[in-house]
């Protein structure tokens, strides 16, 4: 990020595309190699922004508006964004983040409402900060439905709306990495989680 | 509201002014004259923003930035605007609203940040409506100041910045008048509550 020393660099991808294992494994490396590594997540990664996510995770989906829940999760990126990625980033950390941004311009920007326009406003105003590299774990929907299916947490919101959603939602990110390509790097994530794991080193490497 | 058959007003002022009070005898009036009347206020008014009220007067002052705050209470009030005035308002309903966006615009454009740019953007890209009429009830600071002493409630956060603050916010409510005049009306609130029920009653039947 402009005007520190740090590393911020965000995971993206679909639902079961294994970029929280991916996450993990990251970090690891990077702590081997002496490190400092913040690793965080969205929606939450700070206490307010954690009991932010509460508040819109918890009860109904129609519970909030799609506009509501921009405002929500660009109020906990707000907080996520002051009270732990700049400060870490401040004293050299590398951030890693289970998404970021690119997930609100599709989450809400496409699939709950049409507010890309909001969305993208709303964030040059409020937040005003891109990650220095995005990891883009790319996979067949498919592929990533039968994981997460695997996995069913209690949080199931953004895992139960099918298939169609997440080929839709697979085209989305890939479009963002077109619109975005100083900054993103696309992984094929269909493949073993070591060999993804080599992948994402190395394109961190490159930019670190 | 454009496009509805009721009427929008917000009752303004700065701490202490009586507009509470206000809010409930010009309630009582107007539901005796056979008129539907939802009396609401902000931050709250519906379910989802009382929650998030709660979740934003909790805790230290310094516990949200000034940006984080005014996201949250935008994300409050687009939720009471879908929830309970908008529905209200197209079925004809009088809505009185202790407080609205000119709150906003001092609480948290001038008073905690220098956020009135961001507050207005905000403002006209996720809200984009303003009442009908604005009540401002203006009162000398020292005198609102120590009836807001006498009350002493719980959430003092709004209340505990003193008298230089009461100043400048009763200013700033001035100067929001002048800015818009279509809408404003401003009383004098130091006189007995049944002279100013008189007065805002009289605003009131003015645009009805």
């Amino acid at each position: 990020m402009t005007g520190t020393k740090g590393l911020f660099v965000s995971l993206e991808g679909i639902d079961g595309s294994g970029k929280t294992t991916q996450a993990r494994l990251l970090a690891e490396r990077l702590r081997e190699a002496g490190r400092e590594v913040v690793l965080t997540r969205e929606p939450g990664g700070s206490p307010g922004a954690e009991e932010i996510r509460a508040l819109v995770l918890q009860g109904d989906t129609d519970r909030w508006s799609a506009e509501t829940e921009l405002l929500l999760f660009t109020a906990a990126r707000r907080d996520h964004l002051e009270r732990t990625i700049r400060p870490a980033l401040v004293r050299g950390a590398i951030v890693i983040c289970d998404r970021f941004a690119d997930s609100t311009r599709l989450y809400q920007g496409l699939s709950r409402g049409n507010l890309r326009g909001a969305v993208d406003t709303l964030h040059a105003l409020m937040i005003g900060v891109e990650p220095d590299l995005t990891l883009l774990f790319d996979m067949d929907p498919e592929l990533a439905l039968s994981r997460a299916k695997a996995r069913a947490t209690a949080e199931e919101r953004f895992e139960d709306f099918g298939l169609g959603l997440q080929q839709k939602m697979r085209a989305g990110f890939l479009g963002l990495a077109a619109e975005f390509p100083e900054r993103f790097h696309v992984i094929d994530a269909g493949r073993a989680p070591e060999v993804v794991a080599q992948d994402a080193a190395a394109a961190l490497e490159a930019r670190a």
